[in-house]
């Protein structure tokens, strides 16, 4: 059954194509000439669905330049089809193709075409009464189609998926940091004992690298919201209707309820993708954002016996069935791989970027799969951590007070009681004996048990005073 | 003479430095510990500068909290040395240092105080009356200095060098893109001739790439403007009193005329630079704009002969002596290697970037030095490439029209006279037999001269066109 | 029938797990603890048929070591159906787990058991008689097994699929290089029309990179054949007997028929992967070489009629159905956009190397899945260039002849003749007018047409001369 | 006197260059064409040192081939200043100029030629008797020229400058690796504490990493060691003689006491520089391997009450005046700056490679001037680590042995005496009591003290054990 086949055309003739399927004859030429990482490097899904997206609109748009409604309609239902990802297994093309993905977009309006076809009654492959490149892909090329179709994908995600994962994320730090802002912690400044700060203060700081990062994210979105679509095949519009461009972008915003707009200029939208590099760019921000988040949660958590142990991380999965208390960071250490992955794609993105010649960049599978894998591996690498590690994570109270009371940092507010050289001479004491600065002071007679105990407070540390005239 | 030196101390004791520099102890001993790469990696003098800005306001600022006077003023005046960069060569030190950028901050700290003693008429070395920890770094810790430092540099570079070269960039390409516009040449896509577009439209898409990347630019800047100052040394204000960071921020906007403002976490600001990570992020993705610009123009000037010769580049130095028109495109080379250098630069300042550890980033020269080479870099390279490029570039109108006059594709406009087959015909004999399209429609008989004339016209292939109902 | 369950379980209790499937317990944990990309992003089969062949392999020196032979040959049996991926869908783990891999090998050990048990006619599950643990992972941990899976898959794929590929298109380059051998053509520096080569040189070039660049991944694999099993968890041996590291490398060996070692220091094979970084390096290198061959390519194929089209690219899919001649250089694209791809990985891999701590690197799953990852697309990307473009690329010799003719650089043949004046004279007068060299020469009349003749012969330039004394 | 100028020529015409300068009117031109980022980026002095190498040898070939003895013995006299960089201050061009490197090219031949007319009594700027073109570039191309440069520089840095202090960093690792044998620590996998090693074995994986280090460097040797003198414009050798290229390789190999070699392709010597991307590709995995190091190191020192306090790092300068104990791990700092540059380094030396075009490679600058700064600042960075951070490190025995002791991981050995159920018990309940494990033994009883003692006892945990039959 699987192994039928029918015959299918285009200008280089007929090829065989498995019948079961709706693609086309460049679609299966494509199969032949690049078998390159087959099926792994597949089209991402968001390119799919987003030409979906862009025939269903650009049908609608072509119906008042002309287009019979009743072929108009059926590729609006066999595109909505494509949208809702039910026909996904009719896109086996990798994205090491041409660098136009102009396959990709033959095989979005061969699969349209097809399906429309069979919705009118009419015989698969016969390109009657719908025809992939005259009616599919009426008043459209594959030079601004797809370059759409990345803008539109980028966007889906970035607003649908990595921005509630990145908010929510942020959300459970702002609690974290509220929850522990009474916990008064030794600070770490080039991994050296530092002064005092609260767990909360320090989850403060993860909670505003994570609010920038939404403000990055929103920041490149107005650029990605332009469509080149109406460029056609060099940014002319020649083979365009006045207002087609418009009428699209307006279809589209309809769709997804995102607000869309023409691309001011469609040579750049054609030949450039700067908006993705840009975008990519934040990507990576948020990436070195979550790697020393990652970092510094898996040093506090160290130990239990021999690192830090500051925090209890949440116990997911055996560590040793020997040691009790091990527990693997290892949301950490899966957040920390996802940020060097982005990293990387960073740099492909770049040199995808970079290469556009003349009228049209031919890098663009390249781009759009690794924004669009970044973007995913973010927003759920987020939602895993925030998941499976922030939501059960600890404060080890006793511990955390232990270092603090251990620390020689505290002497610095006995500098205004009993002068700078008492202080200092009271902290090299305690480290070079290996006592508390309070057994040191005392030895040292440099101050009384009761002043001590009423001066050496982190509580006062963690904060600026009041000017109170000068001392 | 220049071998006389005199004696400085610090906590580790005394130390010999030459006595014309105005540098401690603690710079003495840096430029012994760290000989990597020295002179040439020595801070750059942005961050300097940005250096006696900070010191100046925080004398300001430091006067209103007890400061006395006499002091804060001698501090003002030896700040604004620094400022001006006329004390530059006290400034010896090598971004290969401490990663909080510690030693450097001591540097300026001991350069201003020796030469405020100076001023008030004291001994260099005495420390009195004007101590580089006491007074100079008042209410200071290298820990929120130095992240100031990078903001006011980068933003004063950005404001003052970089956009101005940008926009003067863009500017020009407008007026080029301007002069061009009835210029039709051929498109070329996937490098293959393509349909026709103005040379003007050419150059718009790249005016546009350069209006996205001033936006873009633009974008980063309000992150880069919040100042750490004022967290000194783990985020928490300790050792400052309450209004010292805002006071700080409101004079260095005076004293520079932009919008700073104190940061709204400085637990972030002191452990993070992920501002500075975005913002090479933005400088990458103009770096990506402008490889494919400079890429594009070398190409359109590639022969004379045996390229493609659409421009002629302006003639600076001798290409050769044998061969009259060999215009190597040397600007162009110089912008690509310089565009390739901050995509370098770009995984450089992420690395540092994503590497900050609980309360303190230390790698704050790296991320600096790199943030400023590319700026200026570019800056530079926009500059000459409009001077010594841009402005001299001319078109080769015969060479253009010879080939838009040669291409096969302009047959695309004879499909609704003639129909698509025999206009398919045309361009296939065209093709075959090295002829024009006319010729090949003349001999195929499908077309009268007259009717030819009038309809394989380019300046019709343009630009959309009006609907005027369904054909 | 699908959805049927079992119980596994493990020291954290019981977990449900589909019964037709042979994971038990960690790898069902896993699965619910990292949703990321799933199932995009699995572990690459490379890596689950080296577990097959870790754990057969390690079964055999096992029993040298007490392990019961009916336990392993029953191990070796489930793990050769692990290599051969005949359980392929047994391994539904993505590579964002924790970094050293644990969940993998847990994954293998619990397939291999299941299976085994099942052969031997117990019930899945029930860890008797084949434990996951105790036999499966004898005298191994995740620390030393992930490693050496890394390593041999990384040989695997280098050897056998990799350099085949690599070798055949150098051959293919050199043999091309031999046809085009006679064929003078015009060079270009700068992009600039330069001195005359053959066609046949220039692809010498070509061939001369690949050459090198099969010298490249060969040398770096005597270090990748260094297999860390036998360092256990922390690189001491512990619960391992002496020369059982010895023992695997060889069995190893002798079942890929490749030249594996035990590594000479485990606490660096464990706790680094400079070796990945390595040879990661050299595929960077490869990438680089084929983006030029490529880019030169498209570029020699650009036209066909406004470009340089020295070359006549085959045609393999429809370019445009009205522009004949129109051949989309997709091969050229695809290679690119691959090269642009491994450029990202190398960026990533690094990352990951750099950053282990102490005992263990934990971005092991990152860096092996991105080394296999650039292997594959350049091995397979390599493959289809030769078959779908090199062998059916075409020199355009008329256009080639046409250009060198057109070419005034020829002039530099005349300095010894008519002196450097008049040559350059001549060459200037042409370019002027727009004529030919010759034209040029018989207008000024500096040389007769039989000694212009004799003299402007490219086929004498393409070499060094022999050196006849003093002229 | 500094303003005193003289006219020098070209074939553009007259130009004033300062008359205290050697160089000509093609440096002046090029100075006044790229003003980027002046004079901090100027082309390093290794590459004049290699054009002063360069320069010397050819003139030694060229007096076998015709070239006057006298102009030839005062160009190596000139020459020989080049490369002892005497004259430094006569190349003042930027890297950002021409790709091909000409104009340093020519700068080169300018100095030589003005000094050796001076040496021969003739007046700079003449020409005479030495032409900067005809006599010290005879024979040759900056095509072919400023490659061989690049080889000639990087072989002599790596070979005199890094690796030396590679093997030095090396085999003080050696060194500390042998003091240290007997030191039994804690393992830590994933930041938790895990079975014993000695610190000893700790420091043999950093000494392996860089032995290794030491083969990568030098397995790149050979392909740098092939020179592209005598390719000429092209790579064919038009206007040398037979003979030429050979002799040039082997002079420079008698004055560099390197074994250089002609390249054995000279259109992939000129067009590609896969040779240094590759080199550049050792120098990243170096990086890598060092990051760890320094990583290690300084999370071993964190401290010294609230960090691990493993080792002691020298104390170079003053951390604080208050906090004694506080030593900043800056050498770390350093290295790992310098390592992340390098890493960025790698992305641009890449993207430099790659673009090649046709016969020449035009980012030569760019991709010289970035493998020079990487090695340069490795190998002074390694120094600095070992003079300033290894020499004086010092295990703190008594920190080591605490954390040893209290670490709960020593229970695996009790599983063969008392079961791994209990032993496990013993475990669970110090891990939960905070107790050391001999006090959870005793209070669970499940061992006497006696043979609690004599059988926990790391010392047997960090090596293979022999086999002696099935227990």
């Amino acid at each position: 059954m699987g192994d039928e086949i029918r015959i299918e055309s285009d200008a280089f003739g007929d090829i065989q194509v498995p019948s079961g399927m709706y693609w086309g004859a460049q679609t299966q030429r494509s199969l032949g000439n690049f078998k390159i990482n087959q099926p792994h490097d597949r089209m991402p899904p968001p390119v799919i669905k987003a030409f979906g997206i862009l025939k269903g609109a650009a049908a609608t748009v072509n119906m008042r330049f002309g287009l019979d409604p009743k072929i108009g309609k059926a590729i609006q239902q066999a595109a909505s089809e494509v949208t809702s990802l039910e026909l996904i297994d009719n896109f086996p093309l990798v994205v090491w193709q041409t660098g136009s993905g102009t396959q990709s977009n033959m095989n979005a309006n061969e699969v349209i075409s097809n399906r429309a076809i069979e919705i009118l009654g009419g015989q698969k492959g016969s390109k009657k009464p719908v025809h992939p490149n005259d009616h599919v892909n009426m008043s459209a090329s594959s030079n601004d189609s797809f370059p759409t179709v990345m803008h539109i994908a980028a966007v889906l995600e970035f607003e649908d998926s990595l921005l509630p994962a990145l908010r929510a994320l942020r959300d459970e730090f702002q609690k974290k940091s509220d929850e522990y802002q009474d916990i008064i912690k030794i600070g770490r400044t080039h991994l050296q004992d530092a002064t005092p700060l609260t767990l909360g203060q320090e989850f403060s700081g993860y909670t505003q690298q994570l609010t920038f990062g939404i403000e990055r994210i929103e920041g490149c979105l107005p650029r990605l919201k332009y469509l080149a679509q109406g460029g056609t095949a060099v940014g002319t519009g020649l083979n365009t209707y006045v207002g087609f461009a418009e009428g699209v972008a307006e279809e589209i915003s309809k769709m997804t309820g995102k607000d869309f707009k023409t691309a001011p200029n469609k040579f750049e939208a054609l030949a450039n993708h700067d908006a993705l590099v840009e975008a990519h760019g934040q990507l990576n921000t948020l990436a070195s954002s979550l790697f020393k988040i990652a970092q510094d949660i898996r040093y506090l958590g160290s130990g239990p016996r021999c690192g830090l142990n500051e925090l209890n991380l949440p116990e997911n999965e055996p560590g040793s069935s020997i040691m009790p208390g091990k527990v693997n960071p290892t949301q950490c250490e899966a957040m920390t791989m996802v940020c060097a992955q982005v990293m990387g794609n960073q740099t492909a993105v770049t040199i995808g970027g970079m290469n556009g010649q003349f009228e049209l960049n031919v890098f663009k599978p390249l781009i759009i799969s690794n924004v669009l894998h970044s973007s995913r591996i973010l927003a759920d690498a987020m939602t895993s951590f925030r998941e499976h590690l922030l939501d059960g994570l600890q404060p080890n109270k006793a511990r955390i007070s232990d270092l603090l009371d251990k620390s020689l940092m505290l002497v610095t507010c006995l500098n205004p009681i009993i002068g700078y050289d008492k202080a200092s001479k009271t902290a090299k004491n305690a480290h070079k004996k290996g006592i508390t600065l309070k057994e040191s002071a005392m030895e040292l007679g440099v101050i009384s048990e009761e002043d001590f105990d009423k001066h050496v407070r982190p509580e006062l540390m963690i904060s600026p005073k009041e000017y109170k005239g000068k001392l």
